[in-house]
């Protein structure tokens, strides 16, 4: 690359912009914090305002500070690792039926009691929502729409939704028309049918270790074997172990969740992603991809998902705004590629239909631009949220627990001293009114007996802070 | 009995009451002509009011007339016979996967396309729900919930919603508590959670035939063989024939549709219904009922659900507010009897929750009174459209078919000559677009190759009228 002739300009605002850093690296601007005006800040240093102007958007390009509309320019929660990670998982290397789904009702029920302090969610707060202006969308819907708001919505579903899918697709990586998505009840539908339409019954398919237990209740309720496969805190899945495994098993799918998985908080860089896509192409294995948080990356660009590599159409892209918008919307989708007609069939006779009004909402949201203002707040308060629960982890905890440090999602996944077990903290803390995600959960052979998932989807708290101290104690007291 | 002594009163009531039937019977008055007013029919037969009322009533009980609010009353739709009806069906006698899932789609989307007479479609017309006033009531759900309209709405779901099913339960001869009840994205989840928690693939369940085609495409989905047992148009499943079939099959469940079955509009009766709960408990083997047209009686009471004689909780009772309220809102229920966890664990997996502000929505509609109420005017335009349809099918089809005559619901099930191929007569019709349901659709064999199911669920109309005489004239020409 031939390297642009350096400014005289450049340099001035280059000045500011390292001087601001350095500020910031030394911890006298901290996280959070309000930097100067850009007025103020071109006084402090001596040039003009065009020039300060210059040196912010230089510093919010490097992801140290960012702007808040109507507010001014902060300091950037910063992804600094707060604890050692816990190294890849090596999961035993034969296929399991699953089976602990009493477990996993347990921990949901747990979740949503209102009186529990509740680390073991898998759902963001109300309280990070856009709940009013959701709702009165919903109610604008059904007075705009009438008849069709009450009529059924076949499959593949409401065009409005799909268009902006479409759209939307770009910023993933890929060039996706309306015409490649069908609207689902949630991810959770979505990841079903595409088990449904890439197995039967005895098949063993492919999943990362430790994995979202709602993939591995899945398995189970359909009869399919899980595999799990090495994979690493940071980059996710374990290619090499998944080709050993591969020559090992007759695998049928593969179940994956490249960006800011469930628990682990790892995102795959884009290599292995392509990878991974030709790999199992090769071999014409099926990948149903659970895009569920790659929306809430921490910092620059949206991940691209492995569809956008997918040239065979054995990608199946599930996806949701259960994270960002509406749970209790039940508004999912699933791109299924050369599965399309099979996944379009399995739908009618899962549920006939998305519920339409819910859709129509969520579309007209997305298309007024509600929706990418709404991620640019839900992504800086998750980010500093994992932050905040992060440092108090490492203040309150038995020494030497290792820890995760995610780029996006809402969870922290935490590798305690071999004494303790996770089940018997879980129990012990659920009596405290705390729930937290015990690491057998995410495992169909109940490993992780040591490990913990902590969401950090609810805002930052004095209640939030006394129950990791409270978890922290217990921990204490189960490793001594 | 001991026969009350006469009075001279009732004697001269009695006197109108016979006078007004003849009239009735002698088509003086027809099917949906408003009678005379209390008091001018009290002028006209020279007694008092009181006796004109006492004569009013007694034809009401008799099924004769009936009262519509604010208006008179009316001469009510006769459920005469206007064809022969055809035999009971006789499926071969062994067990089938299914697999023409294809078909299923097409009719789905030919019968919800706006250009297309939908004499195919299963689900009632825009025209006939009370769109208004349940949006009106989602839109409230909206404003009064907040955060609550837009969270999970966890399993075993709404409060409220399964409150009210627990008190209508009581008109099914059932004593459910809310605790019995899951809600679900409507009865097709219901169906197929039930399924999923009954049976594991390869099983053989038992079926009516001809059946409702989702079942058919949810056994085959799940790898299920179907088994069709004998079926009369009028009393539904044939319980001697379903001992024979228990007697050469292992049979793992039993899917019925006791009240107003799709596509023959049968109704069980009671005995039979005691008759068959107790003959497959005997066996511990699930029986799964679709109840999903059982609130849609043309006259007397609504009839009772197999469920009120399950003793043993091997009923999985299913049903929705698709075919009364709101299909786009895609609520539904399942009271699982003793599957009660498994179907809630099951539930969690498919979609996790049922989507909230709906379930909310259609709750206050029932609290209100507003479902009990617009049930009086659905049953009653019901049983007007099936009978018009009749004649009209009477009058333009050629001679020698035969048709049931039902007494709920909204379907009429025609056994055509043997010459007409319904596939054919289908694409035909879809020609002229007309949609219909062929025969062989309802069918895991594809049996039913003279049937087709004509649909009653939308209002009279001069293009109704139009397409079944357009409809009659091709079914002549195939026969001819």
């Amino acid at each position: 690359m031939i390297q642009e002739p350096v400014s005289a300009d450049a340099l001035l605002y280059e000045r500011v912009a390292s001087r601001i850093g350095k500020l910031i690296d030394d911890g006298v601007l901290r996280p959070g914090d309000r930097i100067p005006s850009v007025r103020r800040s071109s006084h402090q240093h001596g040039v003009s305002v065009s020039t300060a102007v210059q040196a912010y958007i230089a510093l919010e390009d490097r992801g140290l500070i960012e702007a808040r509309p109507k507010s001014g320019f902060y300091v950037r929660p910063r992804l600094h690792r707060v604890l050692a990670e816990p190294r890849a998982s090596r999961p035993s290397a034969s296929a399991k039926l699953v089976g602990n789904t009493a477990l996993m009702a347990r921990i949901f029920e747990a979740a949503s009691r209102p009186d529990v302090v509740p680390l073991g969610a898998g759902c963001p707060s109300d309280a990070l929502l856009p709940t009013t202006k959701l709702n009165r969308l919903l109610a604008a819907a059904t007075r705009s729409n009438g008849a069709r708001g009450i009529g059924y919505d076949l499959p593949p579903g409401c065009e409005p939704l799909r268009r902006q899918l479409a759209r939307r697709s770009l910023d993933w990586g890929c060039h996706l028309g309306p015409e490649d998505f069908i609207t689902t009840c949630g991810a959770t539908e979505a990841l079903i049918l595409s088990l449904r339409a890439v197995t039967k019954p005895g098949d063993i398919v492919a999943v990362e270790s430790p994995t979202y237990f709602g993939v591995l209740q899945a398995l189970d309720g359909l009869g399919l074997k899980a595999l799990e496969i090495p994979t690493h805190p940071r980059d996710g899945l374990d290619l090499a172990a998944l080709g050993a495994a591969m020559r090992r098993h007759r695998i049928a799918a593969c179940v994956v969740t490249p960006n800011f998985h469930n628990p682990l908080g790892c995102l795959m860089p884009d290599a292995n992603k392509r990878a991974l896509v030709e790999m199992l192409a090769k071999r014409e294995i099926p990948i149903i991809e659970d895009d569920a948080y790659g929306d809430v990356q921490f910092e620059g660009e949206r991940p691209r998902a492995l569809k956008s590599y997918d040239t065979k159409g054995l990608v199946l892209l599930c996806g949701s705004f259960s994270k960002t918008l509406a749970p209790g919307y039940r508004v999912g989708f699933c791109a299924p590629g050369r599965f399309f007609e099979k996944v379009k069939a399995l739908k009618l006779t899962n549920t006939i239909a998305t519920p339409t009004l819910p859709q129509l909402a969520i579309a007209e949201f997305i298309q007024r631009g509600g929706y990418d203002h709404h991620l640019r707040a839900v992504r800086r308060t998750y980010a500093e949220q994992v932050q905040r629960v992060s440092h108090a982890i490492a203040e309150s905890f038995p020494p030497g627990i290792k820890m995760t440090c995610p780029h996006g999602g809402m969870f922290l996944w935490i590798e305690l001293p071999r004494k303790v077990d996770a089940l018997e903290l879980s129990d012990r803390a659920q009596r405290e009114e705390i729930s937290i995600g015990p690491g057998p959960l995410f495992s169909a052979k109940q490993q992780f007996r040591n490990f913990i998932r902590v969401s950090c989807g609810h805002p930052w708290s004095g209640r939030i802070e006394r129950a990791v101290g409270v978890l922290g104690s217990l921990a204490k007291r189960a490793a001594a």
